[in-house]
């Protein structure tokens, strides 16, 4: 297959010099070796973009003034020269005209999350991908977990009945020290309603949980209620919610997301449980999960043990006992990438039938989780359905 | 002092062969050899009475009919020969009757929670208690963990700063088999609304999770929002409820318990963040809390290091490393009732001012909770003010 | 049955104020209300006993000045009324007179550990516990655990194989202070030859670990080779040892014990494999211990979860998920005793054939590994067979 | 300067299809993006080169039939163009003659472990090194973990005092199963002396242990007392060793590696107590790391924490609670070995002075351990000086 025969290439829209997020990307789609970084546009300011290029040894020719340039002098290369997918690692208010530009020009989009500023831009994405037919990828990270997938195989298959309770968390304590006064680039833009959107904390992490819940049991959130809070003075977005869900399937749940929580670093947990079983896992030791099932002992799978199924085993690189972590799954997503790209350069269909990875749906499902949340939030904290 | 002459004396309602929580009460009073069991009324079937007695080592003299026997025939005794006090452990039905027989005899009580079966009936027995001045204790037994009083010191020194986010859940797989189909007697009256009131697992598990909370912050929930649910065929009583919480000092708060949550054994841990730092602390390993403040490492703090404050340290028995655990806990309840009857006996006050174990303002805060918690989910999951 | 009229009587010599063991005894023994606390010889200071005695409300008549002749007047009262055991609680030096008194006078013992001061006195403790016929137990209360019953019954049944490895370890940091220059009473004895005998940690600690896998196990140690240390200046016995094992079965072992190990309690933990599966448990968390078996996802069985043997179920008193700890435990080894009392009174053989406690043969093996250890050591940590 | 122009570039002898850990090198190398690989002999089989070439995107012009023809080949080439480091990554048994081959070709080498087949050629090879100039890293990945990295600073700097106590265990089930029998190319060489050298288990667990601890504490082993087995029938080498260690500086140690335990998977855990606090830490869960201080609670360290050394945050990448593993360690040999080269290619010292990553004299040590242990073994399990 002509895809095999060269590595994926890639371009960066943000992710310069100060960002976090962008070299997470770049870690991501270097570890697996199908992948290799050659253009930027990744800051809107030039020097920072010529001096990020230099420290990612690249062409200077292919470092951008902006974001259009680049998608446009891109394009005009042949392909195998020119880069297959971009992706777009800026603050939320851009990742929506970026994407665009870039999907119009026939190039392959992955995108941080929450995938837009507005809900309507969410919409109007969702038709661009269709109307393309171009990969478009949202970095939902969690869900390249192998054991994240092998607890959707469990409920997908059955095994642990109809789902009756999630409990998800996500605590951090990031903006407990109001460091947007402090000079700190990304809580500047993650406390700015004109940058982030609607949803602070929302947004942030409490996007993660919607996604990483529905990916596992594949029973939506049909109705929210939400109770949001901000502590810190001068600050305009949530930095703490709660949340009551309601499942389509007849279970419910509960939500609690925070980044004003004292000692927590990433804390991302989630507990389902079903009428036959239920499971356990943490993101920050994501190498076991815990299994129940009504009558037997609890058990402790591994990443990379015996009994995982084919889909979980697919997603891990070294064995058992050796721990891999957010890189490992983060760089999930982007072989899940891969390999859609080289079917669409070599024109065959999945073999996986669907994408392996987040799609603009996941994105889309996720603007309209902040929206219907503040829309609780904003009425008393009533339920919205979805 | 006269009271330090003789141990305390001992009786019992309800607690025959076949129950659960009496043999509980009955070795925590023994724990810690202040206490003599003397008499009961262990049930209503009297050769139940006669046998559990028996089992007992009682005179059988001791052993009566009915609790309205008892109460008269034990008042009758001389102080020093009669029982000091009674344990009720009953279903929820018979508390109140009983309790308000014993204190209107001029016994002490010690009750099983929910205090009762009404929230009218725990409002009248919290203005007998006030009227015979007698000492009534509710085992809310997870505040005698020496951990929980240090938590609440920390909270009470201004340590942690004011109460941010609380989350707290109880999980349990009790109810995920129809045992009350299946002839368990503790699960025939726990789903029965006519024996256990309008709670099914909010009375069983959740008064517990309210009172640790109150307990810990000293901030009291001042709205809460709850949406219950019943799962299995043929059940009246919620077994899963979750809730918000709304405090009065600003605070905010989730709450999650089911009683059919599959591997869980009783589950409940409780984290609250602060502005200053935080705490985490489970039940199931109760011998090590951890506690963060903004700026520092994550300390584990141990039952009896060296690092406690003196009400933890008072209410552990051995050295750390050596855990202790339900019992335990349930014995420092009785010790602070032996103290308070020691010192009614004396005639002299409490040298810590206050009751060192729930009181009857403790259970009748827990029906109320139960009942807003219960009106909340009948008005379709609104917010009811406490 | 005769026995089951009345509770068991006991006497204790040692446990007078100040010392540590005494009280745990007392509790344990209190704990399942099988057993009545009515005599004691607390402490060469007969100030000491009767300020003990009256602590534990005992008639002043029942403390006595000396062991000798609380074993002579208790030995002349009817049965029933007089003890029926004694429990030997002071330090080493002491055990082997104290117990041989009682065991002459027709009296039952229950004896702290490591059981003698010497071997000789271990050997000769044998052989007057035969003669008599009476219950000798030893309180190795590790082995008092549900879950430690039941990994012996998971070797004795053979679904882990034959022992090929065994790691235990058994850290505290008590010695790190010199505690017996400051006034500790039982740091001031247990760094004493004079009062401990040959073994300081050794004896102390190191007693419970051979204990400990050889009940698991059923596999007795055959060689040992062991390097003692002692770090602190002033110091005559040892507080730190390793030591390489070898067993029957032809397996092998590491064992490492400290009681100069900054920040461990009482860290105690097993982990043995054998060629089919393998157990994991420490002491400061009981209530769980991993099962392993080859191919199989790792298990981990609970306290008074439904997969124990009845062995373990049988040694527990409350449900799982309501943690039990180190008096409960302690408390087992006391059913045990009370049981096989009973069984002597009402001349009528043990249901269980053996006693359901460590006997005077695991207290000579334990006196046997001092000597062989601290053999191997004065011998520059060469092997010497057991 | 020069070598920041462009990035390092890497060739390898080893690691064709079927074989384990050239992978986990490539990948290790990948992470960072500072090195590309572009040259490889991976097999004796240069079918297996070729097809592995073609899977890394190599030059198929830079695929060698032997090392001998890439060290003189690839040396022929101009910097900047050849590659500048090779990672040898066979069977035990030709890192020494690949090793050798490529520096006095004037190219830079890293190499697994254990670095040798036998100790005279680790001698040698020590010898090839001083005398080249050139850099030789052996990938003891294990120390590229920042709590590792922490741990050794705080030993450093005092704060822990000296060494009195190490517990050291790494223990795996690979070899519970004769997986040599049943096609496994690893278990083949690995149980095969005539490719492994005397050391089995010793060489490829046993090494990690011995430099794992003496990077930490700085305080090397002086003698050692070591006991192996093989328990497996037609197995010539060791599955499984305990040892007692003596330290340099007065501290004692114990040693338990096997891999024959079931359920284990890469279980290495390290404890080390000194005369002022203690660490503990374990591969499995690299992101957090115990440290006790006397009279101090128990802290948890993160990898990232605020709290950690210079040399700890040099070598994390992501924010804590976003867990790294086993392959970002061991990038961070890679890390320090491209620092190395390009402080080569452009003439200019070090600025940490010492090499950031195990050199040949750890190699050596590595290869004096096996053989002592061996040799302690031979004699019975005698105590022999390193």
């Amino acid at each position: 297959m002509k895809s095999w025969k060269r590595k994926i290439r890639m371009g960066m829209g943000g992710g310069g010099e100060g960002a976090f997020i962008g070299g997470v990307h770049r870690v991501a789609a270097a570890l697996d070796q199908q992948i290799e970084m050659i253009a930027g546009c990744f800051s809107r300011d030039f020097e920072n973009t010529k001096t990020t290029g230099e420290q990612l040894y690249l062409d200077p020719s292919r470092c951008y003034r902006t974001y259009e340039e680049m998608a446009e002098k891109e394009a005009a290369l042949p392909e195998g020269e020119r880069i297959d997918f971009v992706s777009v690692v800026t603050p939320n208010k851009m990742h929506f005209p970026i994407a665009k530009t870039f999907l119009q020009a026939g190039i392959h989009v992955v995108c941080d999350k929450p995938m837009t500023f507005t809900l309507d831009e969410a919409k109007e994405l969702a038709q661009i991908v269709e109307k393309t037919g171009l990969v478009f990828a949202l970095t939902h990270n969690y869900t390249g977990h192998p054991l994240v997938r092998h607890a959707r195989k469990l409920f997908a298959d059955g095994e642990l009945g109809t789902v009756r309770k999630v409990i998800v968390d996500y605590l951090q304590e990031f903006l407990c020290v109001p460091h947007e006064k402090l000079g700190m680039k990304q809580a500047i833009w993650r406390t700015d309603p004109a940058q982030s959107g609607i949803g602070g904390t929302m947004g942030d992490v409490g996007t993660h949980c919607l996604n990483l819940l529905e990916y596992i049991t594949q029973d939506p959130v049909s109705e929210v209620c939400a109770d949001k809070s901000t502590f810190l003075p001068d600050r305009a977005l949530d930095e703490d919610v709660n949340a009551l869900l309601r499942f389509k399937g007849g279970g419910k749940g509960v939500f609690a997301i925070s980044q004003v929580a004292p000692g927590e670093e990433n804390d991302l947990k989630i507990r389902i449980y079903g009428s036959k079983g239920g499971i356990s896992w943490a993101q920050e030791n994501p190498n076991s999960m815990e299994v129940y099932k009504i009558g037997e002992p609890k058990q402790t799978l591994t990443r990379a043990g015996s009994n995982l199924s084919d889909v979980a085993a697919a997603a891990t690189r070294i064995p058992s006992g050796h721990p891999e972590g957010y890189i490992e799954a983060f760089a999930n997503i982007y072989c899940g990438v891969v390999e859609a790209i080289r079917c669409h350069i070599d024109g065959r269909p999945l073999e996986t039938k669907e994408y392996n990875f987040p799609t603009v749906y996941d994105g889309l499902r996720g603007m309209e989780f902040i929206y219907k949340a503040v829309e609780s939030c904003d009425k008393g904290s009533v339920w919205v359905k979805m």
